[in-house]
């Protein structure tokens, strides 16, 4: 017997990942939750079909949403993430010592307490003393916040399904408000290279841009991702991910990392020419 | 009907790509040659099963492959080229109005007829007249020469197949012999996330390392290849790629891109800590 997970990236590109067994199959309210288990990739979730980054690759895209904005402003104290059923990014912010609060905002209860279960690797931290979660819409969670987040990371699905009040302008705008005047917002910004993909990513762009003065993308290679080429967006009021990063204060923290390194921090926000024309035609 | 292209990555990891249909199947004397339309990725041409980068993401192989060396020596006047069947590092090179001779190596007839029938986008240079083909094997052809060749440029197919003798100590210890005393080597490097790209790439950089004073890995972002996550050996007997860069000069070249500018070319060499990790294990 042979079983194949297949995912089409597009309708015409479809990446198959051979897989020893289903693992879990439930449906939720908001979508319906597998995981497998594979030999190349090791444990996966999967919602509606599409894969979330695997044991294999998750540290590369965790990293990358949280030690980023981190290393820009390395005492931030109070962070908001939004989506994060999987607990890749907790486990990883719970590694600041600096971190006072984490409010965790995941709508689906289901997917959370099946990552508990199912992926102990990423799910490993919801029960850190800062961990306060929250099973509401992020879209609604967010409004009644003024002034109150260093840090407002948003990991999300993609802009369609449960995850798509997360791409609005309301949204963003909202994010705006409620973060402090050195305040980062970091999300997950799909890909440049497959159109619809590009769409989406140009989109938000525009969004983050119309609140606020810095807006700036960056890149990291993550392998089971559509294309593998995918984006972060880091949007401030004041802060620039470069030119306010001190590649000495996080080296300090000494904190072991697999991807991230504060040589790559520089460079993954050296973008290629067309992704740079992309982010230009919207401006 | 249907018709999909598929091709394995790993045993276990399958990329597949709808095509419209296949424009030519033949067999030279070395290998299996494949031409296809595909309305995602345009034409692209697969040698003995493995894609070469295609219409859609070939700017991404040959701009990095051809610019980043020539933006470290842009006097560079005579150019090895090894492979390169499909034209596409002849025709950005000949757009540096600097170089003086391009000697091109390619083993296989057949393919580079195949191309420049079927591929015109890229195999348009071949009738520049700084352009020589030579028909032969690569690893055969470099012993000949010492202290002759500004860059060398090594655009082979995979470790295995009519390019694997580009992979061995043997030929690398050539190109060092071969390269004037400022010259550059720059090859595909594999990939550094499925195990067995990475110790091909590991092997390589051993060999590579064992003649060059100066070895660097970059990297960028492919699409269509392995994991999308592809890297270039950059080795040099004096010239370091970011210290001896000077992005003014090439800047004031003009040369369009839609992958390739200066400020990327730095951050391309800031690999991720578990690349870095891999290529000291060798060390």
């Amino acid at each position: 017997m042979q079983l194949w997970y297949s995912e089409r990236h597009t309708p015409e590109v479809e990446l198959s990942i051979k897989v020893d067994k289903q693992i879990f199959s439930g449906q939720s309210e908001f979508q319906r939750i597998d995981v497998f288990d594979s030999k190349e990739f090791g444990r996966f979730l999967a919602l509606d079909g599409y894969m979330l980054p695997t044991e294999r690759d998750e540290f590369i895209y965790h990293e990358m949403i949280v030690d980023v904005p981190m290393a820009v402003k390395p005492a931030a104290k109070s962070i908001l993430v939004i989506g994060a059923g999987d607990g890749g990014v907790i486990r990883e912010l719970v590694r600041y010592p600096t971190v006072g609060r984490i409010d965790v905002v995941e709508i689906d209860r289901l997917v959370m307490n099946v990552c508990i279960e199912h992926l102990p690797a990423t799910a490993c931290s919801f029960g850190d003393s800062r961990v306060s979660i929250f099973h509401e819409d992020g879209l609604k969670y967010i409004r009644r916040f003024e002034n109150h987040y260093d840090l407002i990371i948003v990991d999300s699905t993609d802009p369609f399904g449960p995850g798509e009040g997360l791409f609005t302008k309301e949204f963003y705008g909202n994010c705006y408000k409620a973060l402090k005047q050195d305040g980062i917002l970091v999300n997950q910004h799909e890909s440049p290279f497959y159109k619809e993909d590009a769409q989406a990513m140009q989109r938000m762009h525009t969004h983050i841009m119309s609140f606020f003065p810095e807006t700036k993308v960056y890149q990291a290679h993550i392998p089971t991702y559509p294309s593998g080429h995918w984006l972060f967006g880091f949007a401030s009021k004041k802060l620039h991910p470069v030119r306010d990063f001190n590649a000495e204060t996080w080296n300090a923290l000494g904190l072991k990392t697999k991807y991230y390194n504060t040589k790559l921090h520089v460079g993954a926000f050296a973008l290629p020419t067309y992704v740079e024309d992309l982010l230009r035609d919207v401006g």
